[in-house]
């Protein structure tokens, strides 16, 4: 049966990056474009219930029509899976997005959090990133990544994704004569310099921006980030579970007894059943 | 030394929630407010890059200076832990929400990801929130559930948190002499029951809500929901890792070799230096 494949981004429906996945992922399957109206980078996570949403038709470069969301990209997976289209939707895609989404970039990144709205909404979802040094955006030509992404994908339709699993792939900025392969990782530790930057407005009240250079990493071997920075694309599996397991003994070992409350602080053993 | 307790919430810096907070942690520490000037409920991990952050004084109720921000709650820890206001931040708390924050909602959740924020920021974060069912919101009194967020601050405080670590606290809507005690908990499975219900508007123009009825969940024992069904204050460790760790193996068997590039897939055992 031909897959339903809901194809979108945060940079915005008319990014290149969005245009060249859509064009190889119409080999494996009926593509549908439903994606932001503008950049929504560094957006996180949003499901919108205060307001409603609109969504256009839009034409892409070559003529075909998607859709315009006034939305956030977790927003555009939850309008496609709801049923937008009046059609099954059998896997979301969600880029490609210009610049990596390593580390702990991936609760804040609008491509990683559309691929865990997919895997809320029961799809196996994948977020596809190109690491591209900043004096580089703008001139990068993302098909070389569309056709890795196409290997991911393939794979994805032939073995599936387990329940409350997303993948995170992230590309490295090479030629593909220079790229040494696939590596599955592990999420690694970003570094971020942020800076408080405090400026003062024409009618001198302050502002604020978070400034600051770019974030780093550490290239921990077995990483993300530490993939990239060998020359290898990072496929990490991520999960929608957090609880931290390792540290719920330790909490248990708290002094938990001079409560509110009469009952102590337990720790069933029923946690045991899940690691 | 004393602490310096970074209190903030996503209903918006006059919530009543917020407020009986700042009251329980002043008795633990020195208290600074800097919290959304509107309700970002379901806005996910912000951090605003592409504008300049606004920041205000208010005054709470008892007259205390408190400052808005109109940035995410993400965004106001952002603030406070690069120096706001001048002085270190040693612990983070958010709350206390108006309605629960279990299972899946954790990623949407602008009360969670201010927590996740401060773990980023090398901070412990607390997140905390108190089930209302829809009937009762307005006519809360928070009182006694910012009393067992101190109790539970104190442990925090005396035993700190790991790092990367973050704890998720939901209060149950019952009276204290009602709550069973506590519970070390597990995520739950969230069931969302969203439904898209498409209007047109006086224009003839279509729009769109993510609507249906709130979400419920399965009540498993050992998790978060199963929790507060039997009338537990439900506290789960988070992490900000999200590598799906189990998946590793079943992904490092899919066949890889028709690849793009020479090398093969492989799965380092490097990977095996953390579980």
């Amino acid at each position: 049966m031909e897959k339903h494949i809901l194809v979108t981004n945060d940079d915005g429906v008319l990014a290149p990056g969005l245009f060249a996945l859509v064009k190889e992922m119409r080999q494996l399957g009926k593509v549908y474009v439903l994606a932001p109206d503008r950049n929504w980078s560094g957006g996180g996570h949003v499901k919108t219930l205060d307001r409603a949403l609109r969504v256009r038709e839009v034409r892409l470069i070559d003529d075909t029509p998607a859709y315009a969301s006034d939305g956030a990209p977790s927003d555009c997976v939850a309008l496609g899976t709801l049923g937008y289209f009046k059609e099954r939707i059998d896997l979301v895609v969600s880029g490609i997005n210009v610049g990596a989404n390593l580390g702990h970039d991936v609760t804040y990144s609008g491509t990683v959090t559309a691929a865990m709205e997919a895997g809320i909404a029961g799809v196996p979802g994948i977020a596809v990133s190109l690491e591209i040094p900043e004096k580089h955006i703008g001139e990068v030509e993302f098909g070389p990544a569309a056709r890795t992404t196409r290997t991911i994908i393939q794979r994805v339709i032939e073995n599936g994704l387990p329940p409350e699993i997303l993948l995170n792939v992230n590309i490295p900025f090479l030629r593909d004569e220079e790229i040494r392969g696939f590596r599955l990782t592990r999420q690694g530790l970003r570094v971020y310099h942020s800076r408080l930057d405090e400026r003062i407005d024409p009618r001198g009240n302050p502002y604020y921006w978070i400034g600051g250079d770019a974030p780093t990493g550490v290239p921990e071997p077995g990483t993300d980030i530490g993939a990239l920075a060998d020359g290898f694309i990072s496929v990490t599996p991520l999960q929608l579970d957090l609880t931290a397991y390792r540290v719920l003994a330790d909490l248990n070992s708290w002094q938990w007894h001079e409560q509110l409350y009469k009952h102590f602080f337990h720790f069933p053993a029923l946690l045991g059943l899940k690691s």
